[in-house]
């Protein structure tokens, strides 16, 4: 069984067996299969405990050798010490797949990495391999599957997540990340490499996150991350970067840091998109999927306030880009509608041309825009505008969704106390993607060039 | 008349004549007259238009010099080639604060720069002072009072800003920022330094914002803004900081953005914290205004994820904050609660006590806060936690915020997809600030540090 069909097991199941779950139900139950069934998964389900014989409904067996029929996954929801045991059952029962989901192993102290150490012996003696310990398991929306002990709540986006914690099973703020998700926990087995190479040709999955305490074979993530960033963007988040972190991570899930400027260079070498946040997932799933990439670092500033236009500026040198110098047709395009006194260039204060020529404010940002996106020496755009009024949307804006092409990517910051209804109406032309701040809305559109330019770079120098 | 007599005028005018006001009237119609009416300012309204004999039911002037009683502060409001007759109008009137709101001055070509130099004068010679060009002009919460021509939303919320652009007089998404300000526009007379000195003993402003592209007297700046730090906070953007910036400051308020380190340096002597985008100015007022300050620079990381926590550590890192060590009788109560097997420490994962132990996790939240907030080495809080659903609330932080005493700054992070109704929650409680990212939560921290240090430094050393 080659990588793939072993992590269609786990991302894929069509039966799943749940070892020591819980009568438990309802608010602090931690019921997975009250999930499971909740969430409408279609596949069939085992659950296994000693001392019941029925459970939400569902004949419960006493031990995974009981179980009549195919058993894709086996999910292990016991307390640590007696996981060695049911891990050795799950294997003479022929199962391939098994998710460890209880803590206390490589995570804690030295019996946890006694266990852990002979639970992934006794797995690789019977030919089983295991996510986790110390994990919510794995998650895919488009079959309705996750076995987080947590009620989540899942859509069909087509993002994939391998990551060291269940913080980001639940998804953030605005963007919901979990399409696809495999929390490796303390990654005693299976571990990033392998779930890259199960994102890698999945049509499900466009965009791949990363939440990485430590890689234990770096030379096959090297390989693997190289020649699957070439097919999708890899962004990585890779904690544990001070001594004091590096041993939080320890505690966490085992995990050895490692040198942070080494994992920075690896990142850099195999074209890994580095980010330090959370919110960074957020912005960036949304961007590489609805927006082109950046083909270089010029940025054409479109404002409606003159000091939001210098604070742009400012935050384009923050993120590695720089501020346009238009081509003659365009400083000759824009003057055309500026007050004689404006230096109407980039960044283009449209304003003036507004209130003082008297040109309809639609219009002046209707050719700001179409000129600044024409121009070979603008690679991306940021728009600052205050948060209008929704009945100003369609007038303001259809003249430069509806007409113009948007072949370059486009970011919207807006300002004043009301902006969540423009910015809805904005994302839904896709067109033009608001960000809650200047410098999330810059770091996107480098991001965007970062991931051009890994594609582009020359391999043989 | 002392600084804060002429301050006033332009602050808390009883008597504003709007100077060259437009008949137009509704959306576009830019009516500074109209807004007034609509936000209830009680006091005398003049407008002046040769052209008209009423606007919006008010007797309209054809000159400021046919206006009968006192004015306090003129609105100038045409086009520019016109407007240094009419501040000699005005000062001939005896009007001794003038606001000039048109663009094309300084921020414009040599005619424009001379418009500006030559008004200065006549208002000088007159006995004026003006506020602007190219400015919405100033705003007052307290009585209802905004010159700009664009309706604004205002909040009786104890901040003032001066400003060099209007886009903060419009507010933040989040936090609405103006309950007065001052936008010096052009700062051609009216500078940074007689805003401060009218915050100075203001009652009604607690917290100070400056959005700075350039201040023209650098020693009195500093004199001032080092007397005012010590009885308030002070918060500056300082934009234009690459020189393409600087160029477009140029352009915009025909400010000489100056060197950024000499202002970096300027900011640190006079105890002025240095930001460098919008949304920290909304962060950091509400810190201010509700959070005490933090005496130290150890945080401590109470996390319901121990990925989580360990993303903060390396955010602590960034910030300029250390994890705090905790005291042995601190470590002694959270290990009674713990699992044998976890090193249950800062971060705090409070998930095993509450899933393997067995505590409530009220309790184990309860308890941790408690102890976080009496250790000595601990300064500031920061909580990591899922966006409960709000009935949960209660029942989870009711004995949190009731029952502890919160004498040091304590901020929360929210994950999940709607993490809302728990932020506002908690935010009412006054105890624990909600922030959007991890970054924010412990920029804040921060802040309230470096104010703590600055308020308690040797100033003989």
């Amino acid at each position: 069984m080659n990588t793939v069909e072993l992590m269609r097991l786990f991302m894929e199941p069509r039966s799943v067996a749940l070892v020591g779950l819980t009568r438990a139900t309802g608010i602090m139950g931690w019921n997975v299969l009250e999930h499971l069934l909740s969430y409408g998964f279609k596949g069939n389900l085992y659950p296994v405990n000693p001392a019941a014989d029925e459970i939400l409904g569902l004949k419960c067996y006493h031990s995974v050798k009981e179980i009549p029929g195919d058993i894709d996954l086996a999910v292990i929801l016991t307390p640590r010490s007696i996981v060695p045991r049911l891990v050795k059952e799950c294997t003479e029962r022929g199962i391939k797949a098994i998710t460890v989901v209880g803590q206390g192993f490589a995570d804690s102290d030295a019996d946890g990495k006694a266990l852990q150490a002979e639970m992934v012996r006794i797995a690789r003696e019977g030919g089983a391999r295991i996510v986790g310990p110390n994990t919510f398991g794995t998650a895919n929306a488009f079959i309705n599957f996750n076995s987080a002990y947590v009620q989540m709540d899942m859509q069909k986006v087509p993002t994939g997540i391998i990551c060291q914690t269940g913080l980001f099973f639940g998804g953030l703020p605005k963007f919901p990340i979990l399409g696809k998700g495999i929390d490796i926990g303390n990654a005693c087995d299976i571990d990033f490499s392998d779930g890259l190479e199960y994102f890698e040709d999945d049509p499900e999955v466009k965009v791949i996150l990363l939440y990485i305490e430590g890689v234990r074979d770096g030379r096959r993530f090297l390989d693997v991350a190289g020649r699957v960033a070439k097919k999708k963007p890899i962004i990585a988040l890779k904690s544990g970067q001070s001594e004091e972190a590096a041993q939080a991570a320890q505690s966490h899930s085992g995990s050895l840091a490692g040198r942070d400027e080494v994992y920075d260079a690896a990142f850099r070498q195999c074209g890994v998109i580095r980010v330090n946040s959370a919110e960074e997932f957020d912005d960036l799933s949304k961007a590489f999927l609805h927006l082109p990439l950046m083909k270089g670092r010029g940025v054409g500033i479109i404002t409606n306030t003159g000091g939001g236009g210098i604070m742009a500026t400012d935050a384009c040198t923050r993120h590695n880009l720089d501020l346009a110098k238009l081509s003659p047709e365009s400083s000759r395009k824009l003057d055309a509608i500026a007050p004689p006194w404006q230096d109407f260039e980039n960044p283009a204060d449209i304003w003036p041309p507004s209130m003082i020529s008297g040109h309809p404010l639609p219009e002046v940002i209707r050719t700001t825009a179409e000129t600044f996106l024409a121009d070979d020496n603008i690679h991306g755009v940021i728009m600052i505008m205050p948060g209008f009024p929704l009945q100003y949307a369609p007038i303001l804006f259809d003249p430069v969704v509806l007409d113009i092409k948007f072949e370059k990517p486009a970011v919207i910051w807006l300002y004043g106390t009301d902006v969540e209804g423009l910015a809805s109406w904005l994302e839904r032309t896709g067109k033009i993607l608001y960000y809650p701040t200047m410098d999330r809305a810059l770091n996107v559109l480098s991001k965007l060039n970062q991931y051009y330019e890994y594609l582009n770079r020359d391999d043989d120098r």
